[in-house]
């Protein structure tokens, strides 16, 4: 548990250090399966003054606060949603990075444009319908989710990114670490993406380019990195020995 | 006094620190009202070589130099025109950054164009109009305040920012501190429009997405933060007990 | 002299701090009228490894080397002819930074669109005629500097710089120091511009607002700053007494 | 062999730290031609845990790993076909660089629009052609650098930099930090170009000026520098003595 809040603490302050946050705008979990709990950053608190002390703790069941002193994250219970939704989700980040909010809000998907999407994520990054009045006026964070997982259409892990519509991206991975790489990953994309489109709005790379890139890098063919995990590799293990 | 006086300066060397200044252009002030009046920088002083002796204190009601040995910013006069006027405004941020000053430029308004933006700003971040050639010739610096009230029409709470015309922007907010973060807000907000217009120039939140998020952070029903400020909480208070 | 020298140099290594140029791709030097020379950069030096002892001194009038082992700058006769032509002039700077150099590859100067220009720079940021075949050939950095005083038609005052067609920016000052921040300002309202234009590529700001900004900070009606030099105020001076 | 590997080791590192990659996307290799072998970047592992220790050495003939206990970058087999096809290469460095990507995945080359592409580069940045289904299904990196050979027709010299269709930027050089340096240029002139296109889309700078750039830096009658190498110097050398 302490582990997890170090990681928790640790992806949150990298919200700012990887310039996706202004002002205290972003936040990351961590869960615990086994606990049935996930950690959360407290709402309006700046990153340099995060500690493990003020993260908040919350049941993944009830959404009740079950650890910590503060009150959680406003987007806590879209958290919650991903969480109770698909089993394989570990982490989550939520950011107002420049350019992948500039998609959201002109309601326009990130398209596959290049390997570099390829390479980390299968397809593009889909943006929400709108809510309706009724879905902002309660339980909106909750609603939130809820477009999300109508979005998704039941596969969170070929694409762990969405852009909630004139909002901004959510994104995940199998822990908190991972949460945020993809934040980053989604921003560095959606920046591409804009000056490729201002360069050749009708730019589509072919699809078995496309492919190649996401399986090089994922599923049981993948032979990218040095570790079991393919999108960051911190843990080397030893290269197979290679036929002379 | 000594207190208000370190703040304004840390909040100008913000200006150069949060990268929405070039050289010296920008400044900060923050008001006494009970002294009845307020500090500002100097004119024309490099950020990394301002002290708390450069400082210059200003009487409101008189525009007189009380303090210190040095010319105040040569915007002055429109921040006393805004004290004046408005008895809410503790702090005032000037500056020329880049985004902003590009609207300010096209003579266009920043729409409210997503969460971000409505997260902060309860409304457009509109752009006086022009000045006249003889408001231009005597007393520029109250004359462009005095477009500034004509702008914000009696309300400068829901929108603590403004475009002055063909120059940029002037924020505020209940301290120096709050001012600054106004123009953090504006600056980035500026950044995001303006992709978000180079990939759909017809983009449009719903309504109501927009309420809600303007009223989760500021008003009576406000529930986002864990101070009682909801745009920035350096005193985090203990959270209310829930419901089990 | 060796007061030049350091500044010379410590306006050199302010290129590259400034983000105004990659690798080793601008150079500043510094006049010493009662002498003769000017001081500049060694060609090819990267900035972190430049020492006073590897700048060169160059005589105005023969061009000749009379100081210092290395080669200078490739740009040294541009520089030399400027100081040769306009006696006010005390340093020059010339970089590649990115969207002034984008403005002068698109043969376009950099029109007045707002007040942060006009603080600044009297007009537009013009761009020289292109040379012809026989003015590449032969003298190219001469013919450069020709090509430069055929566009400022003979006053290098209003305006401190300059772009060369499909090449860059130059800009000038009272010394290197203020050549370098010219080359700053030049960058900024660059990138200003562009985005001003992608906003909306009719604007134009009223000719009075211009004017009044100008004056404010130049001439001998200004009132900006507390020193006598408008643009940049590192001796501060005691405030002139007001009427009470 | 032991410099080589520092080298290599400075220049990976130096990937990120100019701004060219984002979490582990880019690699840099460096030959020994004596020894028949390339050091090149370990697969997946970021750039601030690399060590000398972590470089896996490739021998250049049969693609066997013959030094280091990590696998190899994922595009190692392109390197290899770079490296056989042109013995005056000594570092390969491939990013996923935001403008040069760009560019890449517009399938737009990067054309010469002013002095600072030709200052560094003897002609247009080429893209590649699209692999077809069978060169992405099978020995796709090899393929992928028969492609770069298709683009460059015999000529590496000239133009040390291509864009593989859809993907992104391969520069190099003598050496691994000349790669480097190229892939910096690469990066920086498709920035300018992205801009001065949107000022311009006509932008064409004469070819006379294209070519005094070119030969001032490059080839017999160079005079940029003061070392034996163009593109950056180091260790300088004496002036040579002039005439009075």
């Amino acid at each position: 548990m302490r582990d997890l809040m170090t990681e928790v603490l640790e992806a949150n302050k990298r919200i700012a250090s990887a310039g996706l946050a202004t002002l205290t705008w972003g936040n990351v979990s961590g869960v615990d399966r086994g606990a049935g709990v996930y950690v959360i950053k407290p709402s309006g608190v700046p990153y340099d003054q995060l500690t493990v002390e003020s993260l908040v703790t919350v049941e993944i069941e009830s959404g009740k606060v079950v650890g910590g002193t503060l009150k959680p994250s406003v987007d806590s219970e879209t958290h919650r949603l991903l969480y109770q939704a698909f089993p394989s989700i570990g982490g989550i980040t939520h950011t107002h990075s420049t350019y992948a909010v500039a998609f959201a809000q002109a309601g326009r998907e990130i398209p596959v444009l290049g390997t570099t999407h390829a390479d980390n994520f299968d397809g593009p990054i889909r943006v929400t319908r709108d809510l309706t009045p009724q879905e902002c006026e309660r339980d909106y964070e909750r609603n939130t989710g809820l477009a999300i997982l109508d979005t998704l259409d039941g596969d969170a892990d070929g694409v762990p990114a969405v852009l909630t519509a004139g909002h901004g991206p959510f994104t995940w991975g199998k822990n908190a670490t991972r949460s945020l790489e993809a934040a980053i990953v989604c921003e560095a994309v959606a920046q591409i993406a804009l000056h490729t489109l201002a360069l050749n709005p009708a730019a589509s790379p072919p699809e078995h380019l496309i492919r190649r890139h996401y399986s090089r890098k994922h599923g049981p063919d993948a032979y990218y990195g040095n570790s079991a995990d393919p999108l960051r590799n911190t843990e080397s293990k030893p290269r197979r020995p290679e036929a002379g």
